[in-house]
Formats: C-alpha cells, sequence, structure tokens
C-alpha cells in the first residue's frame, strides 16, 4: 500500500502540501506523526499537543495560502507539526537546543510564524490586528488563530473575541477543544464546552445544510447545495459565542479530514466574519503511550518510541518547586489560614502538594493570574493567608492586579514565585528575568530569594508567619545545590542579611541563585591572594542597609550579583550607597545583572555564562575592578 | 409634605437606614441625591455615576447587614451616595482633597469599604477571595459584588465569572447597566447587553413568579408564592451568563425601589449562588444638568447647582493630553500607517482628536488593556504604526503583552503614556510611579520623557519615524509649561539627552517632568555661587552614556531627577556610572525618585513636594551633597 518514497519527503513547504489530493492526506498525517513522535524522542519537548493537531494542520496549510494567509498558533506547544511542514523538518531534532529551533512560534525563524507565542491566550488579539491590518492596506488575507480550550479561560481571550465580534473583523478563530491544557481545564467555560460536545447529535445531511444555511444567512449560501461537504460536521449550538459577535460552527471531528477540509474551505470561501470553529481533538492522539497516560505526555524528557518510557536523569537534589510544595504542605499544618492559588499550575508550581493534603484549601481558577491575584487579595482581606503561586513570567499577566489591589491596600498575600531567573529550553518567553524590577519598585513590598533549597524553605515559613503586608520570594527552576535540609523552615528576620564567608578585599553580594557561584569565585579570587567576603542578601527589599554600608565601608570591591534584570537588586543597592553619600569618596562597586537582551533556548548553565553571571565572569569582574588582568588560569 | 428633619440626618451609618420603612425610602434617595450634588459642586469629582446608584446604594444597605455583610463597588466612581451613608457624611465636602475623603472606596478609611478600588473590573474577583474566606472560617456572610458595564467588558471579570460560575460560590453580582463607562461601552458584550434589555417584555405577575421558579429550581422556591414581590421585575434571558454559571435575573429597573428592595430580599434569603442581577441605571439620574450633557457629568469641576455651570480655570498652556492628540493627527497627515489605539479613553488619552481625523484608523477596543496591547502588536506585524495610548496605571493591566508580544518580538508600537508621575486628586491609584522601572527593564525597549509640550510634539513625531523596535514617551497629567510650540515635531536622535544650561560644579540631570524645577533650583544654587548645568536626558533608553559620563567628569555633584520610582531612569544613571568605573574615584551622585509610599490625594504640586522633589528639595539634595547648610532664603 505504501508507496516507496513517503509523501513527508515530497512536502518541504505548504505549497508542496497543498498539491496533494485531499485522499493523499491521512498518509501525511500518518508520516508527519510518525516523525513528530521521532523527534521528538530524541530533543524532548512538547510531544502530547503536537499529536492532537496533526490532522488540523494539514488540514490548514492544505485550505489557506500560507504564509500570505496568516495561521497563529497559541501558546506554540503544539507546532512542530506546523514547523515541520513549512520549511523546518531539517532542523526538527534541535528542537530546544541551543541554536536550534525554538520550541515556540518565533517571528524571527519562519515567515510561516507569523507572531510568536509561549504564554497562552494571545492568538486571537494578534490575529485581529493582521486581520485589520492587512484590511486597512487593502491586501485581501485570511487570518487563522487558534485557540486551545484551556486558553480560552483566560481574559485576554475574552477582550478580543469582544472586540472582534463587535468588529466584524474577517477573522477565524478555532478552538482547539481538547479538554485539556496542561492540566485538566477549571472553570464554567469549560463546562460550557462539554455540554456543547455532550448534546452533540449527528443531523442529516439535508438537515445540516439547511442549519447552516440558516444560521449563517450570508456565509455558505452558494456552497449550501454541496450537501455532500457537510457530512461529518454538525451544528449544536455555540450560543455564547454567537452572543459575542462570532458564527460559531461545530463541535467538528478535528481527525476526520473528510470532515475539517470542506468546513475550512467553505469558511475560507465566505466572505463572513468572524467565525469560530470548534474543533474536538485528542491531545496526544495517535501515540498509545501518550493517549494512555495522564498528562497525555505533555512535555516530555528523551523517550523510547516504543514503549514511550522517558529517560529522567537521577536529580542530584530536590527540585525547588518540590521543596515549595512540601514546604507549604508542611506549615498548612501548623495554621490552617493558609490556602492556596494557582492559575492553571498545580503541578507546575508544587502547590498540588499542598493541594492533597488540603484539598479544602486549594483554588486551580484557571488560566486566569489577574483573577488570581485579586481573588488572593479578597481572601486576604477575610484574615486567611493566600499563597499566589505563579511562575515570575506569568506574574507579568497579574502586574496591575498585584500593584492596585495587593500593594496599594498593603494586603497581606504571599507570591512564591518559581522560574525566577533562566529556565532553559523553553527560552526567553519564560525567563523570569524582571520580577524584582516589577515588584521592588512598589512601596512596602518586600522581596526575598532564595539561595539554595535551606532557604527557600525559611522563606515559606517566614512568608507564612509575615502577616504586615505583601511579600515574595523567588526561587530558580530545577534542582537545588544539595545542602541538607532543616526538618522544619526558621523565620527569618525582615529585611537582614548574612554574610557567609568573611574577608577583607572584595565584597561579593549576591541575591539568590548566585550564591554558589559567588562562593567558587571567591575561593579563585582567594587563591590569588585577593581575601573576599561573600553575603547572601535574601532580601532586596527591605534592603540589608547595614550590610550594604558595612560591605562597603570594609571592602575596595563591591560587587552585587543577580539572576534578574537591571532596576532590581543591585539598583537598590546603588540607590541606597549613593543616597547616603557612600560612594562620594569612591568605591569600586560593579552590579552585575541580566545583559540588555533576550537570550534564546539552551541550558541553564550555558545562559548564566552568556549572561555573564557564572563564577568566572564573577571572578573577571573583581580582578578587572582591580586594575588587575583576569589570570589565564582562572579564566580557561 | 416633607417632614421637618430629613430623613438623612437619621442616617449615620446603615443602621440607622435599616429602621426606616420602604415607604421612606424614596424620600431618602432624593435627600441622598441633593446632598451629593451639593457636596460634588463644591469638591468637583464623579457624579453622573453617584447619581445612577442612588436608589441601589439604599437598597443594598437597607437589605444586607452591612458591614458584615460585604458590599464591593467596582471602580469606585460611583460610591460617593455610599459614603454619605456610612458614617462619612460629615466629611464629603473633603472628597479628593488633602486630608479628606479618598474618591474612591477605601480599606482603610471605613470597615463599610472591604475592598478598594479605582481601577475597574476588580469587584467580581475579590468578592469571590471574600466568599471563600467566609465560607472557610464558617462565616455566614453575604458578598455582593457591583460591576458596571463598560467594566464587564475587561478580562478580568470574565475569568472572575469563569472561576466564580464553576465553584458554586454564594456571591451576588450586580452588573450597573446604564450604558455607559467613561465613554459609551464598545464590544460585542455592550451589544448583548442591549438586547437583552431591548427584548424585555414586561411579564404578568403570575408567570413571572413561575419562570423564576422554573429557572431558579432551589432559589426562591419557598418565596415563590409571594407573586407580588416581583410586579416589576421580569425575566428575558441572560443565557450567557447563565451558561458563565451564574443564575441570572434581570433586567431591573434600578431607580424603582419597589422592583429593587424585593429582588434583594429574595436574593439575599436564598441559598443559591453564584446569582447576577442584571440591574439598568441612568448615569445621571435625577438632576437634569447631568442627565442632558453627553458624558452625564461624569467626572466635573465645581459647579452651580442650578445650572450645572462647570467652573473651569482658564489654562496657562495646552494640556500635554491635547498636545499628544493634536500631534498624532497632525502626524496622521503625513503618514497614512498611523493608527491609534484606546482602551475605552478616547477623550481621556486624546486620542479622540486623531480619530475625529481619521475615524478608519482608531480603535477603541473596551475596557481591555490586554488585548489592545497584542491587537496593536499584530497591526506592527502587518507595517502599519500603532500607537497604543494607554495611562501609565493601566499599562500595569497589559503589561505581559508588552514584554511577550511586544518587546520579545521588538515589534515597532507606540506607547503614549499620559498621567505619567503624580496625578493629583485621583491619589495613589492612578499615579503613574511605575512605568520607567516596568518598561525599562526590558531588552531593547526605547523610553521617552518630555520635559515640556514642545518636547512631547517632537517626540510624538520621533516615535512615528521610529521603526526598529518599540518606543514609549511619557508625559505628565495637566497643563503644559507654556512653551513656543513648533510648527512640527522634530525628530530626535535615539539615546541622544541636551544640555539646558551650562555650569561648573554641580550637574541636574533631569528625566521628564522635573526640568523646570531643576531649572529653578539651578537659579538659586547659582546664587549661593554654585555654578549648576541642567540637562534633560530625553532617553531613560538607550541611556546617552556620553552626557552621563561627562556630566560625571565635569561636576563635583551629580543629581539625577524623575517622577517615578526606585528602578527607572536613575537607576539606569547609577548603574551605568559603576559599571563603567565612574564611581571608583568618587563622585556625590544623588538620584532623587519617588519614595518608597503611596501619596494619598492632593494637588499634584503638594505630591511632588511631599515626594521631594520640588525645586526646594533639588537645592537641598545638591547644597547637602557638598556638605553646605541649606541656606534658610532658599529653604523658606
Amino acid at each position: 500500500m505504501r508507496p516507496e518514497t513517503p509523501l513527508l519527503d515530497t512536502v518541504q513547504i505548504p505549497a508542496d502540501l497543498r498539491k496533494l489530493t485531499d485522499d493523499q492526506l491521512p498518509q501525511l498525517a500518518q508520516e508527519l506523526r510518525t516523525e513528530m513522535i521521532d523527534a521528538v524522542s530524541v530533543t524532548g519537548g512538547h510531544l502530547g499537543a503536537g499529536l492532537g493537531v496533526v490532522e488540523l494542520t494539514i488540514a490548514l496549510h492544505h485550505t489557506f495560502n500560507t504564509p500570505h494567509d496568516r495561521i497563529i498558533w497559541d501558546v506554540g506547544h503544539q507546532c512542530y507539526p506546523h514547523k515541520i511542514l513549512t520549511g523546518r523538518r531539517d532542523r526538527i531534532r534541535t528542537l530546544r537546543k541551543q541554536d536550534g529551533l525554538s520550541g515556540f512560534t518565533k517571528r524571527s525563524e519562519s515567515e510561516y510564524d507569523p507572531f510568536g507565542a509561549a504564554h497562552s491566550s494571545t492568538s486571537i488579539s494578534a490575529g485581529l490586528g493582521m486581520a485589520e491590518g492587512s484590511r486597512l492596506q487593502g491586501v485581501k488575507r485570511d487570518v487563522v488563530s487558534i485557540i486551545g480550550d484551556g486558553s480560552i479561560t483566560a481574559g485576554m481571550a475574552y477582550e478580543a473575541m469582544n472586540n472582534a465580534g463587535a468588529m466584524d473583523a474577517r477573522q477565524i478563530v478555532i478552538l482547539n477543544d481538547n479538554d485539556m491544557s496542561i492540566a485538566p481545564p477549571t472553570g464554567a467555560m469549560s463546562h460550557y464546552l462539554a455540554r456543547l460536545v455532550s448534546g452533540k447529535t449527528y443531523r442529516g445531511l439535508r438537515e445540516t445544510a439547511k442549519q447552516l444555511n440558516e444560521k449563517l444567512p450570508k456565509f455558505l449560501a452558494d456552497k449550501a447545495r454541496k450537501t455532500e461537504e457537510y457530512a461529518r460536521s454538525f451544528w449544536t449550538g455555540g450560543t455564547m459565542f454567537e452572543e459575542l459577535g462570532f458564527y460559531y460552527v461545530g463541535p467538528i471531528d478535528g481527525h476526520n479530514l473528510s470532515a475539517l477540509l470542506p468546513i475550512l474551505r467553505n469558511v475560507r470561501d465566505s466572505e463572513q466574519g468572524p467565525i469560530l470553529i470548534h474543533v474536538r481533538t485528542e491531545k496526544g492522539k495517535g501515540y498509545e503511550p501518550a493517549e494512555s497516560s495522564a498528562d497525555k505526555m505533555h512535555g516530555v524528557s528523551k523517550f523510547n518510541v516504543i514503549t514511550g518510557e522517558q529517560s529522567k536523569p537521577t536529580p542530584n537534589a530536590p527540585s525547588y518547586t518540590k521543596v515549595f510544595g512540601q514546604t507549604l504542605a508542611q506549615e498548612g499544618e501548623h495554621d490552617d489560614r493558609i490556602v492556596g492559588i494557582t492559575a492553571a499550575m498545580p503541578n507546575g508550581t508544587g502547590i498540588d502538594i499542598f493541594g492533597e493534603a488540603f484539598p479544602d484549601r486549594i483554588y486551580d481558577v484557571g488560566i486566569a493570574e489577574q483573577h488570581a491575584v485579586t481573588f488572593a487579595a479578597g481572601l486576604a482581606t477575610e484574615g486567611l493567608k493566600p499563597f499566589c503561586a505563579i511562575y515570575s513570567t506569568f506574574l507579568q499577566r497579574g502586574y496591575d492586579q498585584v500593584v492596585h489591589d495587593v500593594s496599594i491596600q498593603n494586603l497581606p498575600v504571599r507570591f512564591p514565585i518559581d522560574r525566577a531567573g533562566f529556565v532553559g529550553a523553553d527560552g526567553a518567553t519564560h525567563a523570569g528575568s524582571f520580577d524584582v524590577a516589577y515588584l521592588g519598585c512598589l512601596p512596602g513590598f518586600t522581596i526575598m530569594a532564595a539561595s539554595d533549597e535551606a532557604e527557600l524553605k525559611h522563606m515559606v515559613r517566614t512568608a507564612a508567619e509575615f502577616d504586615e503586608g505583601p511579600i515574595a520570594f523567588r526561587y530558580p527552576r530545577g534542582e537545588g545545590v544539595g545542602v541538607d535540609m532543616p526538618e522544619r523552615g526558621e523565620v527569618l528576620e525582615i529585611g537582614k542579611g548574612r554574610i557567609v564567608r568573611q574577608g577583607t578585599k572584595i565584597a561579593i553580594l549576591s541575591f539568590g541563585s548566585r550564591l554558589a557561584d559567588s562562593l567558587l569565585a571567591a575561593e579563585e579570587l582567594q587563591r590569588l591572594g585577593l581575601s573576599t567576603t561573600v553575603a547572601d542578601a535574601r532580601f532586596a527589599k527591605p534592603l540589608d542597609t547595614d550590610l550594604v554600608e558595612r560591605l562597603a565601608r570594609e571592602h575596595e570591591v563591591l560587587i552585587t550579583v543577580e539572576e534578574g534584570s537591571v532596576g532590581g537588586f543591585s539598583s537598590y543597592v546603588l540607590h541606597h550607597l549613593a543616597t547616603c553619600g557612600a560612594l562620594d569618596a569612591g568605591l569600586k562597586v560593579r552590579p552585575m545583572v541580566m545583559p540588555d537582551e533576550y537570550i534564546d533556548q539552551m541550558s541553564p548553565d550555558a545562559m548564566i555564562e552568556r549572561a555573564g553571571l557564572d563564577s568566572r565572569a564573577i571572578l573577571a569582574t573583581a580582578v578587572a575592578a582591580l586594575g588587575m588582568e583576569v589570570p589565564v588560569a582562572a579564566n580557561s
């Protein structure tokens, strides 16, 4: 049956795909799925989402004239099949690797990626902008925004639909409903979609055509006679989307090309808009180990294609995420006012561990960071102790709520900030670079950073006990450094750092994750005869001004180092030193922060090195501040 | 007819109100309305919104046991009647004044304000937190969140409803639908609400009761026989809210107490939830000048109660807002790729002036800052030149979109940032304090600040011509400084500041609005024999490092000054000076930024003084840096 040359080998770009007949596409889908499984088995990455949209990806590129027409994938977890079909198959085994393909769509990578993604729920807004931008310039173009049923719970998606529905924009939205984002979705919208699907009845051909014709008066009018084409589509409702001004079509079986293709063609050929096509897919489709796993093999490490077994390297220390979750559960035993909030990341944040211990005190609000923060503020007003666990990069989504609802009201909401600093394979979009800058400017905000996993344990306890206002504590992605763990965390003194190692000439003041490298640099400096102090600031705010002044006074060089952007910890140190006059007589002060660039995916260690924040860079900075040459041995 | 003692005089707190009979409430409403009009006529402030909810406010406090029960007003423009009824009548004529009442709800002001407001669309999230917080602690309590039809277009409100609807939380949401927020609302939701209302039919008593009983199976079951109580309420649909898991009641005439009271009582006495009550009100109700004005006298200065005529002081110079709008319209003539985006603030941002000139190139997306930013990014990908005009404080709502969709993709979206710095009567919630800190940390972001209105004109032109990446320009609320205006703005050299005045001993480097005060301070310093340079940085990023280094090299004291928080311009100057070694040999550098506190409402000048950013503070800082005493004359 199978031809000697795989069809996939004939498809370099979508124009090649469009030369294939409808009958050939199921085979292409099979080959594409196999290729994708094989690629991810060697690279690791996002598997389940891509498997769920193999047919949809093919149908879209077959129907629409990409790249002239725009296809915008939301989040981008599902874009690997799209990458394979759009000129990137030869590099697909470099996914998420240094100098390789991004794990998300990316404008600079391909003209077939009209909008970069990674955070969720942006595709409708971006697509609407493209549709309007094209219209204004008299360019006829189709714009297709794909969005998942998890992503559509974010307020941003609603804002975009509310706007698009009133504008009569020529935009096509495909709701990729797999009843699953990273975790099963929560919220009323999810129930609504489930009702739409569960209420389905396959209507007869004639009836379906008639209904479509009634509901979409201009849309499809000339096509309505070709009733066969609607054989696999059906109509059940979608009132909510209709109320928002969309034509609703669906739900459609997203793995059935003979359903997808005619519907997409009709939508393409109509002049109507905006249109929402509700497509049902299965995450992990067509790969048994994925289909049968709880998370549909959402994100995987390298794996064995036959068994689906992933090769997880043995960790050297517990992850910060796990330490956070376990410690919060431990503190929850001591204080029943502790409650946990997550925005659709129960497992990613580790707060599921707390939730298992206290199922009545955990809230997963969906992909809804804005609501999560203000909901936590509401809980705080009633005397509870909310821990609102959101990654550094996603907390940006709730920034105004942090300012307006938490900080201005000085409510004691706790923000455990995971993924603070570089994150490796997920690249620039997921880096937690800005949290200290965007939180530290807020009056009265307390900010800590953990230099190791035992410190994190102290900080969870400290945050639980601290009731005077908002408090955040940041910690990096990945494993701890392997220190001994205390039975229970200690309550840290607010605004006080600690000297880890005492020297006389050079002081390195580290905030958070750079402490271990600071100590390495100090040892090397000591070998060069340069006596070095290392301190762990613990707090960016309130700043330990006694410690900062003492380090400035007692050393010739003061280096600050942090895994964050300018405008954060280092800036507060400089600001204080300048304001108190400690710089008047001269100080070789060197702030070390992330550089002014976005760093693409590579290993976290490589990112640290690229950013100039590793032990060698600290050493080099100290030596250069003293006007010395960096020794060759140290620099090798 | 009217009794000798006004009823309002008998109501100090809501408990007094609850002693009144239903029959007395219309008179109380009349008195309350009169009192509010009189108060705002002397204070200025938000008039129309409060007038629209006089009856609703009375009905809520009469029905619910405040402050034990929680009433959460969204935005807070409408809270003046609430303040009058909750122990603050004696201070109502201090509204929005220094040491007076806030123009918004505020937790620190009254136990009847369980949640502070000012930014929109937070009330459902906060209320849900309170409802859950009470439930977890076994406290029986009603929580009522009021939200406007404008506010409900924000994604945050949808996120909250999506969560509440799935949680079966005991929460009451009152949709205060006046077809108006600040400007007429836009978007599909607005059309939907209009359809709900236009489709209304006053049903017979028996029929209404039957319908309610059907739709709310448990809710009201025991009440269903008291059909009279529903005489003025009716039932028309609200499917969209029902799909989100809410019981929908309404629309109800919000000025008819005999409709409001029985419905609220029944909702209170039911065990059901969440419930959305759709209340129709008229903004400006009961005050003819407000009812007949286009904006329903939304925000007013002092006015004549008889005529409604407002006393607007004659401006000395055009407002920055107007200069922005006019200049954008002017540049729009030269470049048809310029498009404008506003999030429900066409007039407030001045972009309506551009919109009048180019109606096809302006987008009001509703209260939807997240969508606004990414929609602008989408337009930019198609080669347009979007100006996304959002106040500094509201841009916080779109922060993640600025990072993820604009900055990481380096898309040339222009951000005109009005209300940067202190804003006066609107207080801390509206201050534009953090924009430089939260934008300046983003790699590659260009940030300007206008020191006067001519500079703003240059910056609009510069932003229009700049196509290499995102660019923001900030400018303060209020009038310009009265400089001569060029015919057309000039294109500024990116990353270059300017020396405004040359001296030798002290250098003052101002970013933005503090230039005039810097010049005043310099004159005074000159009189003290201290030769002073003043420079206008123009750019926080890219920083004019040549200028900064030169100022550091050639002066004994370097002061930076800006109307913004720590972590912004001053931090970049310090960071650069430290990194390049310019501090090694000593420099009396003094960064002047906003203090680490939220400053409540007072005049903008008083805020500047309180913040220590006025000319005297600059002078004092310079003199103190030199170890001199501040001269009495200068300090007087």
